[in-house]
Formats: structure tokens, sequence, C-alpha cells
């Protein structure tokens, strides 16, 4: 299956075994049996999302200790940096991959629709 | 003792059973018994971080399940817009209480320290 | 007029002008002659958001001079961390002066109004 | 003239006159002769941005007439939200034409550095 043999970092090798078989029916997450380009940086996204998910809990453990304010916002502060740096990890992937796709795609309206909907992702970033 | 002067009305119950017993001492940790002003808030507090905290393992899921870079951008936004919440919701408390009772007590310099440190914690948050 | 031979950065002057005769009335900006505690602070506040003013007039020299965009966003950074600090600052000098005074005021519910307040103003901080 | 027949959302036809004429030595920024996409929208931005400037102005007018210091905060909340969405159509821009023409020149290095440099000016854009 393709994420059990997929060893390589290239997006591509994904892509093609998706595309090439039909045993990937079951594994394809979007119809087409594509995978998104984070697909490989699937390990490292995980820890770094169980880390704070961590972090959350540990916020809450301050809590029902009694646990002074101002090192609760610290913690708080430290989670959001770190989810933050996901997301940056995400974007620049997104960038370098979605939206790049379509860009080379020669379809103007999509590639236009991608930066539009990447600008907004990061505006709802700049709001929170 | 801090706790003796107060005439608040928040708070009090929380302090009264912290110091009506020899049950608390292993409850009270603050050596004094005191607990901080959210301890009358603190199922609601609870409550918001389990909700943050699964907020987060659902990104875990959605990278696991190969959703959308854009979809996991927007669940991040809500994540960190919950921990922001949280967030003011202890520095409005503790604006409240330990500020306050800081810039009553006559010691300016313990009001000037907890007044910066709340500052500093709010720069903290800015720049996440 | 206070404002005009007032060339000092320290507050005592000007309220000592201020409280000493009846020639106040229109210069008193609060109705009871008071200034806001930044009064002392204002040739400071001023050199720093007339050097955010230049800034922010730099910025369009560069869009007139068809200046690459990541240099402008990086100016457009370097403002708005400018104006944060600003924020910052009068955040720190409200909290020591206008709330603490609420605070010992003994008005309750004025106090509890002006804690809200500067964490409603935090919040708007927050959301830009 | 470049502005009334380049009816396309790509800058090449603006390049391709400012590098063709002598006309333009006097007009170019860029020793090439290039004008960055925002070009077309030089004057909208620059309307933003001296509106940014008089808010920028008016906040030292209300430091000066000493007016409340969470109305002061206001203004900096809005001025700041006016230079990111500045920043925020400006990176849109710069990820339609400057990313893009990247990404479509087949310089994978080049595309890399670009969407690199983007994400990094959002992660600043981010901690302020």
């Amino acid at each position: 299956m393709a994420t059990e043999t997929n060893t390589g970092t290239e997006a591509e090798t994904a892509h093609a075994q998706a595309q090439s078989g039909d045993a990937q029916s079951g594994d394809a997450q979007h119809g087409d049996g594509q995978h998104y380009w984070y697909h490989s940086d699937k390990a490292a996204l995980t820890r770094r999302l169980k880390r704070i998910e961590g972090q959350v809990r540990g916020i809450q453990r301050m809590v029902e200790d009694d646990e002074y304010c101002i090192d609760i916002l610290t913690q708080i502060s430290a989670s959001t940096k770190g989810l933050q740096a996901v997301a940056l990890n995400l974007l620049q992937g997104h960038l370098a991959h979605c939206v790049a796709e379509a860009q080379t795609s020669g379809d103007a309206a999509a590639a236009e629709a991608k930066v539009k909907e990447a600008a907004d992702a990061v505006a709802r970033l700049l709001r929170t």
C-alpha cells in the first residue's frame, strides 16, 4: 500500500503510486487517489501537533493545580506560537505545491482562486 | 495575611473552604492555602481547554486523513482563537484580582511589578 | 496657556498650572483640569509616533519608487511593531494609573468596568 | 500606453513595453526598466497609505490633546488593521505575480526561494 512503502520525501512518488494501481481506492482520500504534498511530512507534523496537544493538556493541569495566572499565560503563548509555526510550515508547502500546481496548469482562474484562498488563510491567521 | 482582610465577593467560598479544615493541606498549592481567583472558574476553564485539546487532536486527524492544507489552516486559526480567548479571560481576572490586590496593598513597588508583569504577558500574546 | 508655554516633559508643571488658576477652563480636556498620566511622557510618545508617521510615509515612497513587495512588507511589519510598542506603553501606564485609581477608589463597579475596558482593548490589539 | 492596452493580469506586457523604448529610462526604477505588478494599483495603495499616515497623525493629536488612553489604543488598533490590510493586498499580488513568475519559469530553486521569502514575510507579519 502506498503509505506503507513510500519512504521517499517527494510527493511525486506517492502520486505516481496512487495513480498507478487499483489497490489505492481504499487508501485515497481525494477520490482521484491523490495525497497532499505534506503526506511525506506527516510524521513530523503529527509529532509537532502531539507536542502542542501535550502543552494544552499541561495548561489544564496548571489550572487544576492553581498555578499563577501569568505562568499559564506564558504557556498559552507558547502553544499559540507552536500552532503558528505549524501553520507557517503548512502555508509554505501549500504555496510550493498546491498553488504552484495551479499556477503552472495554465488555468488562470484556478491559479487566481488558489492565491486568493491562500491570502484569505493568512488573513485568518493574522486575525488570531 | 491577604486572605484574612479580603472583603471582596470573589472566591470567598473557595478561600473559606481551603482555610477551614486540615484536609486541604494536600490541596493547597501556595503554601499558605491560597487559591488564585480563577479557582471558582476552574470547571469552565477546564472545559474550554479540553475543547481546544480536542481541536488540536482533530488537526492531527486531518493531517492523518490527508485533508486539504487550507482546511487545516482554518482549524489552526480556530484553535489559536480559542487559546487567545482563554488568555483574555485569565488576563481580565488577573487584572481584577492579583493586580488589584497589589495596587490596593499600598506597596507601590509590588503594584508596579505586577503591572509590568501583566504588560509583558500581553506583549508575549501580541508577539504570537 | 499651559499647552503653549509648557515645553518641559514633567506633568507637575502643567498640573500646577492647571490647578492654580481659573484660566484652565479652555485648556482642561477633562472638565476638572486633569491630564492623563501620559502627559509627562508626551514628548517621548510624540517622538515615537512621528517616527512611525515617517515610516508610513517611507512606505508610500517605496510604492512610488516601485520597490520590491517583500521589502515593503518588511517595512509594514516594522511600522506595526512600532505601533504595538506604543500601545503596550500606553496600556502599561493605563493599568498603573487609570485602572489603579479605579481599584483604589473603593468603587467596585467602576474598577470592574475599567478592567473590562482594558481587557477589551487588549482583545482589539490581539485581533489586529 | 501600457495601462490602457494591458488587459491581462500579467506584468509581462508592461515589462515588454518598458524595455522597448528609450523613453522609459527616467521612469524605470529597476535598472532593467521593470515595474512590479502593483504599479497599476499605485494610486489606490498610496491613497490607503495616506489615510493610515493621517490616522497616525491623528494619534499624535490625541496624545497632544490628552485624550483617554483607551481611545488612543482603539485608534492604534485601527491603524494596525489598516497596515495589515495593505500588507495582505501586497502579499496576494506578490503571490499572483512575482511568486507565480518564478514558479512558471522552470527554475525550481528560484521558485523555492520566492516561496520561502513569502512565507518568511508572513512570519514577520504574524509576529507583529
